[in-house]
């Protein structure tokens, strides 16, 4: 560690959905000394472009890049004064990103929604992790890569997402030629920011690697890609190639012009761009081989570090120094789990028991939760399947749906919400147990987000998975990594690894499994394990149903439009 | 038809679990001319027996007999008043009864309740129907009937219940003998109201057949019983053996002392009695081959008469003259059906609906109804087993449990209970193909019952089962029932099919299949048939649920009393 006697600082900052969020942090312990977010003035835009125009298809998310620029004029000065430290103490800034969210860009970074005469394209905004309408493109892309039997296609599980680099791409390419023609870059919104703090565009090993199938040096190769569309081959090599960062280093000084915005010294450290789920491992000392982090809300991201490189069936990505320099980093997910939760609350449970809660001072999931505390495992004699929004991993299929078995007259809301607690549980296990059988052992669990304060949600984790739990102790994961890496990257500390372990902050152990309730657990996964196989791999019953409602919501539109049934 | 010129008169009376009601019928037209209920004033006893005394185990369910006198000291005079007729028009009465409930009496017919000395016995009570204690007994029947390959199992779809005479019976003798011995007519409340009114003891050929295991005219032999229960072998010709009576012959004539409580003429019919799903039949005109009464409630009862004897697997019984005398009567059931729907509507709808429902004037079903019929066939991508009571026909498995498979984010609770309303159209379609397949073809679907309210409904069952659905024109179906054998009995027609044909009343195919929807609903009653044979044959993972369940809550039963976990 090389601190001065006089104390100094770093910033963090996360760029989430729909706001950014400062951290002021100090470098010797990481301790958190002011906050401040900044909502984006657009927001998510689904609908219309800023300027107008006709709406916008279904499965689009776009946003608009001055709000980005925003955040660092509001909220950085703000979380500095939150502070209440000298600005001059700050020796670095580094940010983390929603991904896989696009700029397009000209040459110099400027975002081709800013270009005037393309103001109206939608192409020429960016494109939101949650664009949803590259489907076809990713539909394509994965039966091309199976076909060809890419090297790169088992790095992922065997299934690349609509939502990254190369499906968005095409869709440009497809749909607005002139646009895609005119665009110099395709930019991670987490490289593009730092671009716009250090004037330096840097490509990010995390990004490029799980978003843009960089692998082994290289990307997917030409003839795949014109294979895949003539005149797509010199996707890579004019819009993608560019040299790669890893995370921590440093990607440049801050200029000027972004001091400015900032209110932080010109020249300080930026450091290179990061994702909003892998920059929470350092946050929570989770550096190591074995070390799995859940980063916990509407849905959850695993990222764990490793020495090995194993293909491990239906993971997000494996990539070479994805989440720590020097480590094979993998990312596993489940793409409905708060979410679920949240639902059945909205969707399920009776006005007697929103009244109880407010009754007892409780919000409906806390008194769910506490009704649900009281069973015994197995107790209410249900098993479910928690894939209301699709399964991530292991099995990568986005038709796949939520379950209830075990249903009685005497079934209760506090029932199926423990049972729905339960089942995401299972789902990580299952995450567990196959990176343990692909030779990626789990030794812990480190949980961050929002859903660590459900205490029984957590003890049914640490005994559903026999494994310690861990917990991230932060509000501000993702933006105290960031400031980890700005402290790396300023030079404080000689890695992340280090840096983490003074800066980081982690509760350990704070749940550990009781065996009696994990034999029992053991139990009741058998069957998770079989209903999981039997509708996840064997009965396609839940595409079938998907594809019934898809052409049942289609005729009925076409009857009422058409007035005839 | 021997109608005399002076109109003449029936009533029939229909005992409830709750309540008796009396109906006065006209005897040309079954014109509905009055009706009275009367309640019970013990209800069903589960906790304490009304002298006092300590509390009844789980699973009890008695009644008191003097509480049936009472509605017709009550409700047959007060359903006379109200008719406005001249009792002395009323040329016949006859009853119909829940089943299997059963009455334990001396030689005369007092039930062993009301002898002095037997008060406190719990076993002198009546038995209702759904006293389920006897559970143990049942399942001993069931595995020696199997293993000794008694002939009549075939007959009950393979499987007697817990609800029967035989297992009821078996639990007397075993846990108070000294009331078994004292018993000298075990007999059916049923039977037992019509010996109160005409002085007479008939068994009745319907509750003989489907709860008695009077098959071929015999019952389970003393081999047969002995080998269940060293000493049981005097249960037959001891307790239960007795004339049958056909439905719709004449018992006896009424009583001095039940003319006196009935305010009816002395010496009028008294008609053997019958079972209140069976009564329903004639009441719907449905006494021919094909035509297959559902009468649906919070289950669902289907009784049909055929002119051929099949074994239909997993059917309730088959009994020659069950129905109508001289037809094969068969016998079917789904164990929850309007109780589903109650459920659901109790536990899983949050208060916006019941609000949206209050402001819309409607109930919750209604709104809930309103919402659903507005999708199309498959809309919300859903398919549930509707086994939230267990499965009466055709798995005969009361372990079985329900299931929602097809859940998202966006399923809301219309769509929920749009899945719920349809699983319960694919259970009456595995029956109606099961009874096709086995011979005994179904041609008419005849609803009974509070339910047939629920347009919705009807139509789906209609479009699910590509039956025209006729309805059972009156709201006292079974008081109906019972004054259509009180005019038999007393010589008004020839026979019940004949009676049935002026007296009954039902609308003709209100509801039609429409066959693009039935199309539609192939589909998913083919997903319904794969889940129902997969965890209702295959896994018998809703088995090991239930058993998990009843080991948690004895485990955690066990903790709290013990004060350690």
């Amino acid at each position: 560690m090389s601190e001065s006697p006089r104390p100094t600082y770093v910033v963090g900052v996360d760029f989430g959905t729909l706001s950014g969020r400062a951290l002021v942090v100090r470098v010797s312990d990481g301790a958190e000394l002011g906050t401040a977010t900044h909502e984006y003035a657009h927001a998510v835009v689904t609908d219309r472009l800023p300027g107008g125009g006709g709406p916008l298809p279904p499965e689009w998310a776009l946003q608009v890049p001055e709000d980005y620029r925003e955040v660092l004029r509001h909220a950085v000065p703000a979380a500095v004064a939150a502070a209440g430290i000298d600005p001059a103490g700050v020796v670095g800034i580094a940010t983390d990103f929603t991904a896989c969210t696009m700029v397009p860009t000209l040459a110099d970074g400027t975002p081709l929604c800013e270009v005037p005469g393309l103001e109206d394209r939608p192409h020429a905004y960016v494109k939101l992790w949650r664009h949803h309408a590259a489907q076809p493109q990713a539909d394509r892309i994965n039966r091309l890569a199976e076909e060809r039997g890419e090297a790169w296609l088992p790095r992922y599980g065997g299934l690349i997402s609509s939502e990254w680099e190369f499906a968005k791409g095409l869709q440009v390419f497809e749909e607005d030629r002139e646009v895609y023609d005119r665009m110099e870059h395709w930019v991670e919104a987490a490289d593009w920011i730092v671009w716009q703090l250090s004037g330096q565009y840097v490509r990010n090993a995390c990004s490029a690697g799980y978003k843009g199938i960089y692998q082994d040096g290289a990307y997917p190769s030409a003839a795949f890609l014109s294979a895949l569309a003539p005149g797509f081959e010199g996707f890579v090599p004019d819009k993608l190639e560019h040299p790669i960062g890893q995370l921590g280093d440093r990607a440049g000084g801050l200029t000027a012009e972004a001091a400015a915005w900032t209110g932080l010294p010109e020249g300080i450290a930026v450091a290179v761009g990061n994702v909003d789920a892998h920059v929470s491992a350092p946050a929570a000392q989770a550096t190591g081989t074995g070390q799995m982090v859940a980063i916990m809300g509407t849905s959850t991201c695993h990222v764990m570090s490793a020495d090995v490189l194993r293909e491990v069936p239906g993971m997000c990505g494996v990539v070479d120094g994805g989440i720590v320099a020097g480590s094979w980093g993998y990312e596993a997910g489940q793409s409905g789990v708060g979410d679920i939760f949240g639902w059945f609350v909205r969707t399920g449970v009776p006005a007697a028991y929103a009244e109880a809660a407010a009754a007892a001072g409780e919000s409906v999931h806390e008194h769910l939760t506490r009704l649900a505390s009281a069973q015994e495992v197995g107790e209410h004699g249900l098993v479910a399947l928690d894939w209301h929004s699709g399964n991530r991993s292991v099995l990568v299929d986005h038709e796949l749906s939520g379950l209830v078995v075990g249903l009685t007259l005497a079934t209760r809301p506090e029932d199926v919400y423990r049972a729905l607690l339960e089942a995401t549980a299972f789902g990580t296990r299952v995450i567990v147990e196959t990176f343990r059988t692909s030779g990626v052992p789990v030794h812990e669990l480190i949980v961050a987000g929002g859903l660590a304060r459900n205490h029984l949600l957590m003890q049914v984790y640490a005994d559903v998975t026999r494994l310690p739990l861990s917990v991230l102790d932060s509000e501000q994961g993702p933006a105290l990594g960031s400031a980890i890496h700005a402290a790396v990257a300023a030079g404080a500390y000689a890695d992340v690894p280090s840096a983490a372990k003074s800066m980081g902050r982690v509760r350990r152990d704070v749940f550990v499994p009781d065996e009696a309730r994990a034999q029992r657990y053991d139990a009741l996964f058998a069957e998770y394990v079989a209903l999981h196989d039997h509708f996840g791999r064997s009965a396609p019953v839940m595409r079938r149903l998907k594809a019934g409602r898809r052409a049942a919501v289609a005729a009925r539109l076409a009857r009422e439009s058409g007035g005839e049934r």
